[in-house]
């Protein structure tokens, strides 16, 4: 086998550790998920999936992280960004295969390294998207507020199920929160010392209020 | 004593079981929460337990009752709903002695007694708010999207603790997610049917788009 065979047939049996992993912390939870079984469920010696991931923690690290595959919208019409991300995301957690969003987010309501986990994804995926579609200046909190409104709702939709919102047409929810996404993506952020003196947290010219 | 006496009597012995039950709950999860842990940690007979609550899950279930306490604003200027119901919210998880918003939504994820409550709260309070305030047409739809948005403030902030969204003061908050609230309680849903016909999914008479 050539060295290419070789990274082939190691990221298989990665692949396999963590898909056994993810089944056993869905089902078992944290606290009574082990090492030994999880290696039986993949097939493999306890002692290989402590050469892969050092302990339980780093393998629950790693069956945590998530790509969230956000695609690249530079060229997207820019009044279309808002519904364009819900409708990814949308197609992310109810046509993907994987499951792994909503394990993660499960996870952590009660386990600290897989919120840690989530605020790695919010930084490396999120705020990155964020910077690249306006810029650094306020990636960070553009990003945070986007955050809340995707959260909330993976989080009523798929975890809560709140009945009006999973009888909603897909359509209907990329429109409405897209437009959310959308304002907090594109309309300038007031300063927050301008706060006080502003009667809208927004600037937006030429709109009624 | 007389009768109301023994009512004032009954409901402080609720109320102390109530609590220990909390203190369980948050600390040991459901599954290791027991009525006779938590009647030792109220002083109280575990058959009192019962003979309030009749089991762990119709405890759990009024452990994890909370009052949103969501003011009449029917008085309220109209264009201040959205930032007067975020200041609530904020101020509701952030000032309140009891931390049961907490761990109710720390709960509803892994335990669908506790999903059941969240979706109670949401129809008792939530959704009767929303149709006071506009109306009992689409109620339900509009609670729905402005739930998204206040778990995932909730959720983002209070639960995964987004370090921007943490840094940003709760008037920005106020603001800024208020703007969003507000849309969607007094802006008029567009008909489902209507929305392949339509160029955003909020009539906006008069803003540029």
């Amino acid at each position: 086998m050539n060295k290419s065979g070789k990274i082939r047939k190691s990221d298989a049996t990665r692949a396999r550790i963590i898909e056994a992993a993810r089944e056993r912390f869905r089902k078992e939870g944290f606290e009574r998920t082990t090492i030994r079984k999880v290696a039986g469920d993949a097939g493999i010696d306890p002692s290989m999936v402590m050469r892969y991931f050092e302990s339980k923690r780093g393998l629950f690290a790693a069956a945590m992280t998530v790509e969230l595959r956000i695609p690249d919208l530079s060229g997207h019409p820019r009044d279309k960004l808002g519904e364009a991300l819900v409708s990814h995301f949308l197609k992310r957690w109810e046509e993907s295969e994987d499951d792994s969003l909503q394990l993660l987010l499960r996870s952590t309501a009660s386990n600290e390294d897989a919120a840690e986990r989530a605020r790695a994804i919010f930084r490396e995926q999120i705020v990155t998207t964020v910077a690249r579609l306006r810029g650094d200046a306020e990636a960070g909190e553009v990003a945070a507020l986007i955050g809340t409104q995707m959260i909330g709702l993976a989080y009523a939709r798929y975890i809560l199920k709140l009945p009006p919102l999973l009888a909603m047409p897909r359509q209907a929810i990329v429109r409405r929160i897209g437009a959310t996404i959308q304002r907090y993506l594109t309309e300038p952020l007031v300063a927050d010392q301008d706060i006080s003196d502003q009667p809208s947290g927004w600037r937006k010219p030429g709109s009624i209020e």
